[in-house]
């Protein structure tokens, strides 16, 4: 991978200077995409709903994927899920960013065609993209099934990513008709599960899933959930499913009633910090999406002592102030996570499609997705949003 | 113990509305004094330098404490340590306070009496005191040893906590003729080890003992230590003790060589953020004292994934920006840690005193003190000052 890349990556990592990372970024798109014009002709053609500047409003584009390569696979998208992620992405919360951009890594459709290398996919499959495209593959985390993680630091994520084999010089995400992806990073999707069920398990559902199996619960645990949205409602649904206790803590009122219906054991409505109190040190685990900045401490306190608490909301800028006078007393492990791996992502599919888990999702057409984007924003999703790419 | 108490207790631990918790202390304080003035007469007379407001300046002070009790030991304060916390408290970096405050938790002296419940201790004994001096006693995390997260709330830390038996209202702490204190909370110094250098270890020394022996090290693991001040440099003595290699990070170029002769593997002068990235996942622990905001996800991705970074330093408000980007992709633990148990203070200057480990310290007369503050905030320190209360 290029050294840009690599900075960009660190940058983030690092937490510091992501402008610098970003305006690199910028610089080796524009130079991948001279690169390859000459290939203009064998490109697939894409139209998907793209953002052209930090507005992040979104508007229709056509645009082109890379010819099928040996080891990929060519996707007609049908449904592709709405995340925080995206909204955040294209409004340039998370540092500057290339336009245009299609958003978009809740992908799931039906193989089209298959290059000559590909022996998991044949067309008619169902299948699924999530949050990344492609990584080293052979590395210690990627032999793993860590692609997320890759010690290269060559995981390209599905949208916004350089790369140079796109000829518009970075990813494209899924809010569009089609995708080429390499086959190792295709999922499965059972024909037993609607596609629209599948796609928000490919960011929302792995990404909380992954954190909820690394914690080792038993039967009985209580487990907190904070923040009920496209995240935190299908972890309600996978924690129920995995035998523990869940209280779900949202601080949106008109969503108890759905919190419970989705199997949680308590619904708290968090109108002000004090009705966390009864909760202190008293769960076994908790994860939060929310993805603002917000009083971390306030809620890390109600996991038990040595216990641990795992973010996966990602804030503007990636900044949370986190105040230390909690954390000597709590005693609680704080933790982020990216995602799932290929293999967790497989599983999870499989074991929502085994356990009829389905999120709670809201069909929409392309011209809605800004309303739509709005709504997130606003909490007003019920639950996921998904857009149905035909209307593209 | 009272409402008001562990309101600001809570306060705290929330990391919110700090001045609310502080300004209830006040209230609580003043009529404290107001119903027992008629003890008057009763009290232990005892002198100190104590901050007058919240510039923080210190200037002599004579003052009270309370009545021998039967439980209790009078000690004869001999050396006094300055600790960081001290000028964060008094220059009401951490809220409000009360003043007159007598700083101090690193308390070194001979028991000169003692109540007639008593057997710990005896005149003539060479005892200290750390970061608190009286907890309920009967929860279960009193009983297991970890006093500073009494269940009930009622950890009494050594200065400027609300306390009915003082004669001012509030605990007031060591930079000071004598104290009183419950037998629970005094600690055996042995008589091979100077007063002086034991004093450290009550508070820098026990809050990185703690976290260290907590992180189940095997020998010849990797631990970094960021942060070369008073805490840092005993922490370096104490890991070196148990075995492991210890990787040092200073912002202070002159203190490399001190680093090396304490025994670290390598001393890393972080002149830029740059300096880190050879070290990104190597160490396998990692404890950082520093007592201000800084790139916290930095220093975490120094530590391999799923290892734990311990932060003990408590920066100005308790704040720290934690950026999520660093954390979902480091996969470390955060965690905070709080001193040490009174059992496991008594573990750690026994533990120095057999194995001759001593802190680097600079004996300085009272009138030094103000002085001496300054260069601790502006990292002068050679690494601990003690104070000869004798001066006072």
């Amino acid at each position: 991978m290029s050294e840009e890349k690599k900075l960009s990556r660190e940058t983030f990592i690092n937490g510091a200077a992501t402008v610098l990372g970003s305006v690199v970024i910028l610089g080796k798109a524009g130079k991948a995409f001279a690169q390859s014009s000459k290939k203009a002709g064998k490109y697939v053609l894409s139209k998907g709903y793209a953002a052209k500047n930090k507005s992040g409003k979104l508007s229709k584009w056509s645009f082109e994927r890379r010819e099928l390569g040996d080891d990929d696979v060519l996707i007609d998208i049908k449904f592709s899920g709405i995340c925080h992620s995206d909204i955040h992405q294209m409004r340039g919360h998370w540092g500057p960013q290339q336009y245009p951009q299609v958003p978009g890594h809740e992908i799931a459709g039906v193989v089209i065609s298959v290059g000559k290398n590909v022996t998991k996919f044949k067309t008619g499959d169902h299948a699924g993209v999530g949050c990344m495209v492609d990584s080293c593959g052979t590395c210690e985390s990627c032999k793993a099934g860590e692609e997320q993680h890759c010690d290269n630091n060559a995981t390209l994520f599905t949208y916004g990513y350089p790369d140079k084999t796109s000829p518009s010089g970075i990813t494209q995400g899924g809010y569009s008709s089609n995708i080429v992806v390499k086959e190792h990073f295709v999922i499965r999707i059972p024909k037993s599960m609607r596609l629209q069920d599948a796609a928000p398990l490919l960011c929302a559902g792995i990404t909380t899933y992954s954190p909820l199996v690394k914690s080792n619960l038993k039967k009985g645990d209580k487990v907190g959930i904070a923040g009920i949205g496209g995240l935190g409602h299908i972890a309600i649904k996978l924690a129920v499913a995995k035998g523990v206790e869940v209280y779900a803590f949202t601080t949106t009122k008109s969503k108890v009633e759905d919190i419970l219906s989705f199997g949680a054991k308590e619904a708290i409505y968090v109108d002000s910090l004090e009705k966390l109190k009864a909760y202190n040190k008293t769960l076994d685990y908790m994860i939060s999406t929310i993805p603002y900045n917000y009083n971390l401490g306030a809620y890390a306190s109600l996991v038990k002592p040595y216990g641990s608490f795992t973010q996966v909301g990602v804030p503007v800028g990636g900044e949370l102030t986190l105040n230390n006078f909690a954390f000597i007393f709590n005693r609680v492990n704080y933790n982020g996570s990216l995602i799932g791996g290929i293999p967790q992502t497989q599983e999870i599919v499989d074991f929502c499609a085994k356990n009829k888990i389905y999120p709670q999702i809201e069909l929409i057409t392309a011209n809605e997705i800004n309303q739509a984007w709005e709504k997130v924003v606003n909490k007003e999703a019920r639950y996921r949003f998904v857009i149905d790419t035909s209307t593209i």
